[in-house]
């Protein structure tokens, strides 16, 4: 999927939401135990009941890989069954250099076909062009997360004054542009994201931590949205584990509903 | 495998050679495609030909992953056919906080029952410290690398003096000890493996970069030996395609038996 093709989703939907597909098979519901492939019958039904709510989805890459060949499979029914209308996010987190890089790229947007991966920047540009080579492919690289270590590396500062995540924007926005580049940054710094999206004013944001992990979304709103949005705002286990039961799936939806309903406000 | 195991191996096969397997379907000799399992087969017969020249087996998970399903299967069988006296990396590169961070885990000392996992560090403390608590297992974490990428941000200064790599290995020792945690450090620049052997005096560390990508074993050994080796020096396309034939396995042999002769008489 292209820029010109999510920002025209996101305007007609009226909706920023992804959700993340971190599917476990210690929490889905019992009942879905007892199927052939229970993560893929999971996943189904909550595509099948937000699809309407949000622009993307973003399985969890750990929560597949765990299983084995067997979450591969899933994996693979998973990513066939989101709709072409609908930003794919591997959240994969892969860095790597050359060959190797290559590699997971082509894994990713060949063999399986995702519109994007997550990308760690710590290597450097190497780690990060092989994915800008695709067409209509995306890196969505790590620059400021929502956990507790970002404070070791990411938010040390650097001699030149620079934090170094602002580094990490800096320099990789040089390797591609807004239409084949994302960025992570958590919610919960919201003046942070102001100062990044002074540095990036047209990129996409990929903003997990809104919901479970503390974040705001109409902070992040306040400091994050471009004229084209330019926000993707992740919700993992408040959506897909909103409910437990038979209903699990009309739960879910329920809540990728009420939150598609603060982001149109917000959006207006 | 701890840390006296490898050790002892070390010392008592004079080696301390890792061969990495980077296993390509593109590269592999022809004869080996029309077997059910080509990758497995290959992996096989490097294995049986290098065993007694070098201590560790460094599957690089790209490769596999590339493949899909299938190739976790061949992965699988690999590191099942890797014997027990000989340490186990997934060189994956893994990144990623909380929950995932510890699916990562399981996923490859679980499932895969390899010993170690290699890490990037960039997401700070909650990305490594997922991968401590299993017994005798082992966060291989990126520091300083052989690519050009390299400048970007692990040889950025910060305010306080000291390089991104450095404050990554000042940082990180904290979270582990040398009996869990090593260190990936390239072998092309032997000034800073000093500097580095004098901030982990007693961490192993895992240098590739020797061989195809220029890098030169003694300065490798003169700069980061300690007096437990303390280094596992990886070849991979140096070894693993030295041949192209069917003879491809002698030829992997001969080139492990040669690097295992120089590290020998370094150790001496």
């Amino acid at each position: 999927m292209n820029y010109q093709e999510l920002v025209s989703q996101i305007k007609k939907k009226k909706t920023f939401l992804c959700v993340g597909l971190d599917t476990d098979l210690d929490k889905i519901p019992a009942h879905l135990l007892e199927t052939e492939d229970p993560i893929f019958e999971f996943n189904k039904a909550i595509i099948d009941a937000t699809k309407e709510h949000c622009v993307a989805y973003k399985p969890n890459i750990a929560f597949y890989e765990m299983l084995g060949a067997r979450g591969w499979d899933s994996l693979q029914k998973t990513i066939e069954y989101i709709p072409s209308t609908h930003f794919s996010i591997a959240d994969a987190k892969r860095g790597d250099i050359g060959n190797t890089s290559l590699y997971y790229a082509n894994t990713f947007f060949d063999t399986f076909q995702f519109d994007s991966v997550t990308v760690a920047p710590y290597m450097g540009s190497d780690s990060v062009t092989p994915y800008l080579q695709h067409k209509d492919k995306w890196a969505i690289v790590l620059v400021l997360t929502s956990n507790k270590g970002a404070d070791d590396f990411e938010l040390q500062k650097l001699e030149n004054g620079q934090l170094l995540f602002e580094k990490v924007l800096s320099t990789s926005k040089e390797w591609g542009n807004e239409t084949n580049t994302m960025y992570v940054v958590g919610a919960t710094r919201p003046a942070l994201l102001a100062k990044i999206r002074k540095i990036v004013p047209n990129h996409f944001l990929l903003v997990p931590g809104v919901g479970a992990q503390g974040g705001s979304l109409e902070k992040v709103v306040k400091n994050g949205m471009n004229d084209n949005v330019g926000l993707l705002v992740n919700s993992s286990r408040g959506i897909i584990y909103a409910g437990n039961g038979l209903d699990f799936a009309e739960k879910a939806k329920a809540k990728a509903k009420e939150i598609h309903a603060e982001m149109a406000q917000l959006m207006s």
